[in-house]
């Protein structure tokens, strides 16, 4: 079994299990609880706070834990837009084409109390030009939330140049990092970026923890998405999932280190090599994309039957990332221009960062058989 | 180290531990992806729907996952008053004075937005009675929410009877079964309950992971709280976090024989009687109180001294039972008349379930100490 779906989750690395485990051992107090063992889950919490804040140029106080990267896309939109940051007459929303679906899902929520939202289309290599921002910037644009690294395509938008024009123009601007935290250096200050969301389930860390940046945000006045009894600054309530923000943590500090000596490996480069030498016709989706992430269009190659006969060898996505049971095209692929019969051979080859080279050639030769 | 603090997080069983385990390393994809494993991750997702459903008389369809008890409460809430259920002159909330804080939170957000809610009082032993609720209501009440266990007593609400008078009535009815479940038996047709909210690390499994029942769930307008990319029927939004529902689900399958047997050793009236002996003053809070949970007023004990002398030994709750940082006084013990002075006195121990006689009479000798 070859996974190649690293995009959609990560398996959860070794030294993430061994936190895990001494966690759940040892930190399983209610962080809220006023006795010993509450203050010691409390203070191992505030370390990842402050681990998660220093790998992002942030303030420990500007970090909060949440169940994961949609929950924090969720408050970014709505804790800033519903609570008092922004004057009442904005309600102009610029987006783009490529977010996950679950920024639609929430531009659609907005669009059905009153706001307007614009979606900004990429350029043919999938990237979300500073322009096109600029270009949709309304002087009721309340909000503007772009993503940093596509997680169909890999693409990296230039969400530094993004956040300036957001910066110049008094937009609050949200950026959401799941697939770009760990694989491409952020800075908030650099980017300019006023909320941006995290996942730990992307980097090797466990499901069902993520956490979301909001610039000096005890400042700001805020609406909570889930209502609590007080916990993370009042932001976000439900007792602290101790052990899974150490798994975290512990994600934070050893995935980047993998996916540098990944990028060093060209693993992406030695792939295509291997198809070009076996003949296989390909095109490749995105420009400026994550070394380990590769969307490939076999325009010449029995796709269905491809993935049929490899059900219980290859593990890669067809068609959307997140979602992929998903019957519509899409969105991404549709965006950057692709029919629904080009998108339909289209396939997600996101890699582990310690994938061997006999997996893929072993991955080309499948490949080829049916080309 | 004795930890007397269970009702706040109960330590994860190891039952739940190997469970986890086992899921961290086989079932890492995304539940949403097509491929082979991404298909195991949903179906053993759904074992662990059908189990909670059977356990609670419900069916799967109507068990939606989420990050905890708290989010669950704001889901019933928020999904069922700001969706299309209740008609819109509607505007009356009944809930009780000694629900867990996160319900006073969304009621507060409730009444900011033009709801107006009565806190129905419970009686001196801590029960919220049938006839207070039937009082409370009104004509233009849309949805009432009483706790089954309250938190800081351990007191079991009539909430069957309470779910017949809101069925009577038309109108939804949702229970906190946080501190319930695995230890009463639940069954949602009996009780008549609209919305149920539980808690997986209440009955050792891990933090970070809990359900909503909501009754028809797939024939409702719902407004989602966390907007997603189509997880859980449209309603939960966020990869669905796969390894601690599988946690969950063996937290659920062992907690509640564990919990019987505790049952049957009646520790609470052992450790009573034990501070009779000693010639030790208390009061016990509450009526109808599970077999692990108990709430004491010790007015004759410098409890402060206790506290502080024992900090490495006894960890209990003074005061508030979930954010027992807090400084002001518990909302609960005031609802049932105890005074700033006496509450400062008062206790939430709550006990481990596989606890030995020897820690008790430890307990019991502490307490003395400072009498």
């Amino acid at each position: 079994m070859i996974y190649l779906d690293t995009a959609a989750s990560y398996p959860i690395l070794p030294e993430v299990k061994q936190s895990l485990n001494e966690a759940f051992e040892h930190y399983y107090a209610n962080s809220a609880s006023s006795h010993l063992l509450g203050g010691q889950v409390s203070d191992e919490i505030n370390k990842v706070r402050e681990q998660l804040a220093d790998q992002i140029g942030a303030y420990p106080s500007e970090i909060i834990f949440t169940s994961g990267a949609t929950e924090s896309n969720n408050i970014a939109f709505k804790s800033l837009l519903l609570g008092k940051e922004v004057s009442e007459d904005k309600k102009h929303i610029v987006t783009t084409q490529v977010e996950h679906k679950c920024t639609f899902a929430i531009c659609d929520y907005f669009k059905s109390i009153g706001y307007e939202v614009t979606y900004v289309k990429p350029n043919k290599g999938g990237i979300i030009e500073t322009d096109a921002v600029t270009n949709a910037i309304r002087p009721d644009t309340a909000f503007v939330s772009v993503m940093h690294v596509n997680n169909e395509l890999g693409t990296i938008n230039p969400i530094d140049e993004i956040g300036q024009v957001c910066f110049d123009a008094g937009i609050l601007f949200h950026s959401d990092a799941a697939q770009s935290f760990g694989k491409v250096d952020i800075d908030v200050d650099d980017i300019n970026v006023d909320a941006m969301s995290f996942s730990a389930h992307k980097i090797g860390g466990p499901k069902g923890i993520g956490a979301i940046y909001i610039r000096d945000l005890r400042k700001k006045h805020l609406m909570p998405v889930i209502h609590g009894a007080g916990q993370e600054d009042g932001l976000r309530g439900g007792t602290v999932a101790a052990p899974l923000i150490l798994g975290f943590g512990a994600a934070i500090k050893y995935f980047g280190k993998y996916y540098y000596s990944f990028k060093s490996k060209n693993v992406k480069q030695y792939f295509l090599s291997k198809l070009k030498a076996e003949n296989v016709i390909f095109n490749v989706n995105g420009a400026d994309t994550l070394a380990n992430c590769l969307s490939i269009t076999l325009p010449e190659t029995d796709t269905d039957t491809l993935v049929r006969k490899n059900e219980t060898l290859l593990c890669l996505a067809q068609g959307s990332a997140c979602s992929s049971k998903e019957i519509e095209p899409s969105h991404v692929l549709s965006a950057i221009g692709l029919t629904r019969e080009i998108a339909d051979k289209t396939f997600r080859i996101s890699f582990p960062l310690n994938i061997d080279y006999a997996s893929m050639d072993k991955l080309a030769d499948e490949i080829k058989v049916f080309s």
